[in-house]
């Protein structure tokens, strides 16, 4: 594989994800990071949407995080993806989350997806993707 | 249509389901109210995901609520929910929340669901859900 | 009230927040019309975190839809924010939301908003939120 | 700290909360294991509405989780949640899902809570908290 590119994404936090604390709730760092993936692959010229509809869907089957400071509604926070590894039947992401506007780390977290084929059951991932 | 019994399902408010004011969000209660949808379908002894996997597929196409008083974290809100009308097309469910502890109403509610085949176009409501 | 333009913002549709239909879940769309709000008030010199710093809350009271077409994962929809009424104790909201790539409206809603004060009982609209 | 019993609840998946899939969405089952901990602290006699009202707030610092298999829309699930270490500044819960109909596990994870006081800065656990 050779070295991937980072892809940063903005992000305003909204209110309905804000807890009664003030803080972005813990749960919604996954939602980001998936969008994170996203658009990491739309980069590359490929769109989960395609790999969906090629019958090509990934999985979570491993992720931590921690979380280093909390982020506010209506605060810009920046996402940084990046693809660390990929072997013949696992991806992992890495991920670092930023508040805009002092660079502040709010979260680092890190997950494996894994291809699940159309009748449910984990099969290679596909060249298309290794390509990607 | 011969009259349906109402269906009360109990819920405890979820801490990520609460924003920063302390109430339960304002989008959650669709949420609660389609569980209410998915109880009342059940006790007439046919499930939502049985539908499903016969292809039928309700989607709402209207929806209005007033919200009376807040629900806060923890509460336990009792969820009334009564078909209302059933025509060829369309079902009309009716829908009113109350604060366990003092039965006061935090919000009542409609929706009007449409029935739409595995294509995506309306079709009308099959006969399995009339009887039912 | 002088007449106030409307707010276009773009919004990607998100993973989590499609049903296994394949549709924008329902529910969603409040959050949706949240951030319309958020950026017309925004547009207007103001923000809704200084409102709630300020001790000014806005409740959502009344709200209506009719969801007209789905919308699915990674489609860019606009919304249309636009401030249809606003009267001493209340703000009336109207929103149009469109697929972008077609210009297809997915849905037509409006909300009524109501201003809480900081023990919780409905205060007049204050003054400021008037101006912006 | 004596031996803690285990905390079982059961949840049933709602609609809005599985994807495209048909899968509960990996974000929701953070939102389940909070509901975990509000049980448990619960039986403990302390109810974390209380520990807010007195100031203590618990924010998530670190969590790691493993999925295993799929639940889907309608299935009932059992949460075991275990207090597995407390010190004078983190307490750490470890958590089992399990499909209700056949007992197959869904996901193992753990998660370190921290304290935070009413200015944001960490504090040690109140005795209240060790107590319960």
């Amino acid at each position: 594989m050779e070295p991937q590119p980072d892809c940063d994404i903005e992000i305003r936090v909204r209110y309905a994800e804000v807890d009664q604390m003030g803080y972005l709730h813990h749960s919604r760092y996954w939602i980001y990071f998936e969008m994170g993936r996203t658009e990491l692959l739309r980069r590359s010229g490929m769109t989960y949407r395609q790999c969906e509809a090629a019958g090509i869907r990934l999985v979570v089957v491993k992720a931590e995080i921690r979380y280093l400071a909390p982020a506010q509604y209506d605060d810009v926070v920046v996402l940084t993806t990046r693809l660390k590894k990929m072997s013949q039947v696992k991806m992992v992401h890495a991920y670092e989350l930023r508040r805009k506007s002092d660079d502040v780390v709010l979260a680092r977290a890190e997950t494996t997806l894994g291809c699940v084929g159309v009748e449910g059951g984990v099969i290679p991932i596909p060249d298309s993707l290794h390509r990607a």
